[in-house]
């Protein structure tokens, strides 16, 4: 699959780049409104001493409080990582439209992995589902940050 | 199974029915550690505008705040229903050790429903799980809360 790059993936891209200058796993998400972007967040576990601080996480409790609304109906959430079970979960109930993400994480990824969550008949939001664009720099990214950590 | 009434799984229900006060689908979580609760939490999903404040969510987090740590070693969680895929993902982000709950959830639970989360080789941690205490009174606040607003 060959896709043209995306603005919205080169500031996922960026985002998740800070957080591992400041020591966090690089993974980046922005959301997307009519064309803009509402809502930006990157990982933030380590810093902020609470697991659930993954960069989906906190885009979507932006573009809510950014919407003043529970729900995110049109909304598109760019990622640089296949999101978790968590995240997934986050994105059903959020109703999040469409979900684009860069690299697959077979070990903890829940859309093309583990409970593939969004086909699960208790999922009652199933986004539309992108994956691999600018797969390779993602992968890279992660790649190099648990390198210079061995 | 018939389990001794248990003061945690107690203050959870009392959570949950605040929460069905507040208009909020009754869900109260509390968080033990050594014995003591140190985090207590309900859904305010519909107050805050945000699909993320599950009841067991905000426990986590309030927990690892009170701790100043990311994992939540030897905490137990009791929640008044069976925790959905986001609640089961960041169960096993933080570490948490035993997850008692009270009520199933075959339309969302994700711990003996759907995805099963616990049992997929994505999952990294385990928590001991018991189900089913405190099963009725927790499924009659959800009919009640339902019912009247149907």
């Amino acid at each position: 699959m060959s896709l043209p790059p995306s603005p919205f993936m080169a500031r996922a891209l960026a985002l998740a780049q800070a957080a591992a200058d400041a020591g966090e796993v690089p993974v980046g998400a922005v959301i997307v409104k009519d064309g803009q972007i509402i809502a930006e967040a990157a990982n933030a576990m380590r810093t902020a001493r609470n697991p659930t601080r993954h960069a989906e996480m906190d885009a979507i409790q932006a573009a809510c409080a950014a919407l003043e609304q529970e729900r995110l109906d049109g909304c598109d959430l760019w990622v640089t990582l296949e999101p978790c079970a968590m995240c997934a979960g986050a994105i059903a109930h959020a109703r999040i439209a469409r979900l684009y993400y860069a690299a697959s994480d077979p070990k903890g990824g829940a859309v093309e992995h583990g409970p593939r969550f969004f086909t699960q008949p208790t999922c009652h939001h199933r986004p539309e589902v992108y994956a691999g664009l600018c797969e390779g720099e993602a992968a890279e990214q992660l790649r190099r940050f648990f390198e210079e950590r061995r």
